[in-house]
């Protein structure tokens, strides 16, 4: 019963047959290899487009680097107040940008509110040394709170990133969630809304470690390979990202582990509103689930096996709990089973 | 024949082996799980006394935030003037301790003169805001010149380390094959010479990619978990580097794959010397040989499948090469067999 | 009628004559001289104790290098979200101290809300590298909003400094004001309430440039000579600091032209809350008033020369204007004269 | 007899004066006033070209900040091994510019040799993100070592930077004495030779307080108020600065205090080349000599109240003293007066 978070999972074993069966012979190291470029050619193929790739060692690289392609003195990144580069990154962000400011914006659900956001950033209309000047806006697909931008929802940021010409930037670390909580294609739900930078997450979906940079207009990745390194983010042995990605994206792996995710997060919030005992925080949609539940019976569970960890709510909801309540956060995995959900919900 | 770099190999069959084993089941992320503490309870048998252990994502990385757990403003690092640090880590050190100077040393055969860092450091000794301020020694072992401190030497450079109240730090990307080669015990080469800082590389000698830093007294360590996590070091599925390591310490594995790729290096020094068409330009230890060839018997090589990098000669060797002559740098690897030095031997 | 700022006013004659009679002769240089002593013990004095003194150039630096004193990896500081390390210094504070994250704490005219600020650091009572660490504390006195904290009121934030270990910097940009607005001494409004490091500012109030940061804890200061010289803030004919220093604490000129700047703000304030057209945005204590005006009466008081900036209303009074109204902040100063602020009041 | 250095001077009385002229008023802060505005324009007709001036607060600013300007990741900087920017910044210029590389060239007199400087450009020739790449050349007028590069000599490091398409930037806190001690114009030593940005330097030569940088193509310079602000090197009553450099350049007061000041160096050179008991180190052409003298005849000049520092001999001159003597620096200023070197010359 771990429901911890989907970093506790291990790797599929697709993923390791693959890492196996890349293991010998020799290649070029530092991203040059032919493996290395095959992969790329898939990203082409997976988002319609020309992209260029750079893969990383966390997904706080992927997002403290993707923000700092784009980074500028006084550069202010407007992000969610609950996003991760904002609350969990143990300032990773600013310090490899040069120091960006993180604005935080508010919004229900997890998701950005656009007025709030047109609000935030048209604070910095005149051009101000004092206040600093917009670098970025960044959202995160899905969300930190388990829901998931509608492609209308993103549309409604990617305007005011167009009309106030700023990169856009998505933290996709639970990207093939949402597409598939959403039913879109890898291009319908980026660059054809206007994301420009994409942090790509396969880690939290069943690799060991694959997080890339994807950005859209190559272009734009010019100075990339520099502070890539400067960050001492390249890999030497980059064949052992690509031979995860290759057996992640072959036949779809990837979607397929996602949907199993969303389906046993979806099975706990069906069991989670039958019960008396507990009630969902909110609504989700992608693989996290949000449930308040008595003290006692989060006790219980955990006596039981299960791991879960408490969660504070969210600012809009401060008569959210009860005093002998707690809301809880469950993340569901590739690798979570029907029946630990099943005996979870028996337990709590 | 491929004597590119070590860094060109895959990873050991027990290496991949460790991966799929470790791949199933939860585990608590971010270096906090079972795995993660027993393979730190192995490194300290392995160093004889309690270490911190901090897996980070590249060689470069580890230099660079050993060095940043002791810097401060106006901070001076001595390096060999070949150091990685100083000559192949496109300024992540400096970046990523907020800017040390890293201040060149000469020496010959790739080790600092112990003379001349006397000096170097000595330059220093009356404070001033204006020179800045001595902040660390680093000694690469094995050195990128493809030699090995001697225990002695050692003691030279630690000795005004000592004197002078400054970390010793140790960039040990190629640990193993110094230790075999000079046939020491980890401690012997590290701590009981005065090493307080070591970064560990696993990546060059069969695994995908494990380097940890360690530090000899745990107490230095204390900001290390936040300094990692604000450069985005920070792995969630820690147990990736675990199983690596596992695997790689298990039955002194380590230890037989660099006394393998340091023998293919002897065969090739041993072949290369009997030929007429080539010499050494200087004598090796470890798993590298730098040889002066006919420019011509190097071009014929690269048409028969060898690949291997030109290198720029020393500084104090202005006259190592006549004019149809050119330096050439072998690398040997766990992977790289007899075979294919003896082919290489015969195309030269 | 120039109320714009009081750094649109020049020097004192004092300070200017100080410096005619410090120019010739000759002295050691970057801050060693025995002028520059000599200031240093008259700060002693001031502040009933031994201090650390630093000059540095501007307001920004002060605040940012006394933040930098205290900088650690994933440091969070808090402050009010008004304050003008966080509105105004184009990011030099994250810039200067390496990243930290500025954390902004609501309260109502200006000042930090203690219970805001306890549950505020409160968040990061569990270390954690993702969330951060609680790094300092500091407030504007008097505040942004031309507020004075009061004895008790900075107790109060004291309190949770102590009690969460944190130290605690009190930005003085208008240090003189304050003083003079709360009738208390210099050590009763720093270091006997708590404050660790305050950054004294002489500039506003009658000085061409002068800065500078005080340490109540001289061993707190250790760093701070590379600090300063690593940010290029340390000036070489320290004596311009000193002489403009000597002449602002003679005779306590410094407060005499704080008390005018003050009078004059009274004044301000008494002649707009007499009048129809006009009332007080909220109440304030030092040289600064903000003020609700027709937008046609501001248009016409610019006609006839007076200078001023419109403000954004604070975020807890989104009710404070009606369509036809403006907010405006006045600032007086020491060359500020009555019959300015007369004719002001006649024309607005 | 101070001749320590020249910052141990005060201000020239006209200096003074200006700023007294100066102080009442207001005037827009921040640099936009129409005093700041005047001084722009006379900077224009000084250079006969559109420039971009941007005061800082210090020479080590003005030198960091030109710099970082054109920093990119992985950046190097070339100058000269005795630079100010190298030697005497305490990693100022790395930390301001987020951590480029300097990489010290050789060079008799204190002048970058042009042949090593190619080679150490050269080596930087194929693009990689391992050994960094180059960013800008530095050159230091009048040198460190009290030498003044020729106009061919500037060509010779300009026509590098032309063809390796680098940024060229001119330390310049001694501009004034090399202009006059090559009897050049401002345009003619500076954009005309090829160089980019200027570190124009009052402080030294008769100001409090007066550094700027000067962009000789002002679209160079866009980011620089940003940049700036972000340094806290945004002074607020820009005027004092205004007021220095109005005097300053009044007149040609400048060029005369510089003549001075190179006079003063002339006639302790004559000085010390007629008398048997010294002997010049090597020549000198700006306001800077350097002699070998006995050791006792140092310390019997300190008894009668000489300021002078010992100094390191330069590496290329390993032989230059026998073990009775040292090198010392003296270095006159617009304040220094002949009845004062006189007696110099007596008592050494």
């Amino acid at each position: 019963m771990f429901f911890a978070s989907d970093n506790w999972s291990g790797a599929h074993p697709k993923i390791a047959e693959s890492l196996t069966r890349f293991a010998s012979g020799f290649a070029a190291a530092y991203g040059t290899s032919d493996h290395d470029k095959l992969i790329e050619a898939k990203f082409n193929d997976m988002f319609e487009r020309e992209v260029a790739v750079f893969f990383v060692a966390t997904g706080t690289a992927a997002n403290s680097l993707a923000l700092a392609s784009v980074a500028k003195a006084g550069g202010v990144t407007f992000c969610h107040s609950d996003a991760h580069v904002n609350s969990d990154e143990g300032g990773a962000p600013e310090f490899l940008t040069g120091s960006t400011r993180l604005f935080p914006v508010e919004g229900d659900n997890g998701k950005i509110n656009p007025e709030a956001l047109d609000i935030a950033v048209s604070r910095f209309d005149v051009p101000s040394v004092h206040h600093g000047r917009p670098m970025a806006i960044t959202v995160t697909q899905a969300t930190e709170a388990g829901t998931i931008y509608s492609l209308d929802e993103l549309d409604a940021i990617a305007a005011i990133a167009k009309n106030k010409n700023l990169p856009l930037h998505m933290d996709g670390a639970r990207f093939a969630n949402a597409l598939v909580g959403l039913g879109a294609s890898p291009a319908e739900m980026t660059w054809k809304r206007g994301v420009d930078i994409l942090s790509f997450g396969g880690t939290k979906n069943g690799c060991w470690c694959a997080e890339a940079i994807i950005f859209f207009k190559p272009e734009m990745a010019e100075e990339m390979p520099y502070i890539r390194k400067r960050s001492a983010q390249l890999f030497s042995k980059t064949r052992f990202i690509s031979a995860q990605l290759e057996a992640y994206l072959e036949g779809d792996l990837w979607l397929d582990l996602a949907a199993h995710s969303n389906d046993m997060a979806s099975r706990l919030r069906a069991g989670l509103t039958e019960k008396n005992s507990t009630r969902l925080a909110w609504d989700t949609q992608a693989n996290e689930v949000f449930a308040v539940i008595d003290r006692q019976a989060a006790e219980r569970a955990r006596e039981q096996g299960a791991t879960f960890y408490d969660w504070l709510p969210p600012r809009e909801m401060p008569h959210l709990l009860n005093e002998n309540e707690t809301l809880i956060r469950l993340v569901t995995s590739f690798a979570t089973t029907s029946d630990e959900v099943d005996q979870f919900l028996k337990v709590v």
